[in-house]
């Protein structure tokens, strides 16, 4: 019998490639976005554009109230950083850190799992290009699935283990592309920039654009993304 | 200097006297409720009611997207057991179970301590008279708080190792009564029913309700809840 998994997708090149390869490992994919804050409604439409050509069982999007998050870059306050080299990029914890951020998107995914009779909930993170973020690390990864473990009527009752995949973790954005258009992942309708255009166009210029652009060049592939 | 701490409040008798408990340890205390689904309406004006009464620096409700938890009793689905033995409660896993809720709602405590530069957070669930949940067990708290230190820019920057307190987690009901009681919590204003009547009285049938009688029996108080 199949296995459901949930599957978070924000709508960015690495959860499309994320997405792909759950599906790819037979699973019956469910996707989970988040609405929260202004500036990624654009990537909203695209975590929408992949789930549909990809093909999950279900998308749900579920709004985070963004009284929970006063005070963060990300839901508008601070500036997002521009021109960042990527050796600067993963150097300090950049402005547009959302705190607890993917506490809260893992702890949804497990609440989902449970309703679901899920035991597989997959993460598009990495280690290795990654920006900064705490909650992006591998030892971060491997407490949460040992928390949800013990957080969930499963784990009491044994009926199933979760685990937390984070199938990305050690790739390099090249490594990621690669796999992406090995699964059939189209780029070009994903959307990884932090500061969109009000028609949902990457700026090119923050930390998530540098470092996309630069995995394209060293994937020795073209990038389809628009760029305002 | 005064240290700020992130307090948990459901609006019931556990969650007031964790608040009471924290403010008494010399925490500026900031209180955290949540607005899910229909039937808890009367327990968020109960954790109004109660921040005002114990005087908190502020108190945020978050409103959770219902589509997140589809198909738990809690939110709208199955009913709320009745006229359990408290023999019973405790054994098995009750309808009234939320997915993944105390992870969530820890989650969202997180956050919020980032936000406030905070490293302390108090929940006030117990292990003794619980109502088996698997996410109430001291195991979960403990994998939790492991889980959160990773999970922060304070445990990047080594700035503060964040505590999760659960300080009611070996306590009785009893016990917990009595704890209120001398730091002067007015458990008239609290609502612990899983069930309450549109005016906001208690069932006096369902686990919390009953869990909550047993604890003003054997503490010897009045119980000051008014029931339907």
């Amino acid at each position: 019998m199949p296995k459901h998994a949930v599957v978070l997708l924000s709508g960015g090149m690495d959860s499309a490639t994320c997405l792909a390869l759950a599906k790819s490992e037979g699973f019956i994919v469910h996707a989970l976005s988040f609405r929260y804050g202004q500036r990624h409604i654009a990537e909203l439409e695209a975590a929408t554009r992949v789930a549909r050509a990809i093909g999950v069982a279900e998308h749900r999007i579920v709004t985070l109230d963004p009284a929970a998050f006063a005070g963060s870059a990300l839901t508008g306050g601070g500036e997002v950083p521009k021109d960042r080299s990527d050796h600067d990029i993963g150097h300090g914890i950049p402005s547009t850190y959302v705190p607890a951020r993917n506490t809260i998107f893992l702890a949804y995914a497990l609440g989902y799992a449970e309703v679901l009779g899920a035991a597989d909930v997959y993460i598009g993170i990495n280690a290795l290009d990654y920006s900064g973020y705490p909650d992006c690390r591998p030892e971060f990864i491997a407490a949460f699935e040992s928390m949800a473990r013990l957080a969930t009527k499963a784990g009491v009752e044994g009926t199933g283990q979760l685990s937390i995949h984070s199938p990305l973790l050690h790739l390099t954005k090249a490594e990621i592309v690669r796999q992406g258009l090995r699964l059939g992942v189209d780029y070009g309708l994903t959307l990884t920039c932090y500061d969109p255009s009000p028609d949902g166009l990457a700026c090119g210029h923050c930390d998530a654009c540098t470092l996309r652009r630069k995995g394209f060049v060293e994937a020795g592939v073209v990038d389809p993304t628009r760029y305002v």
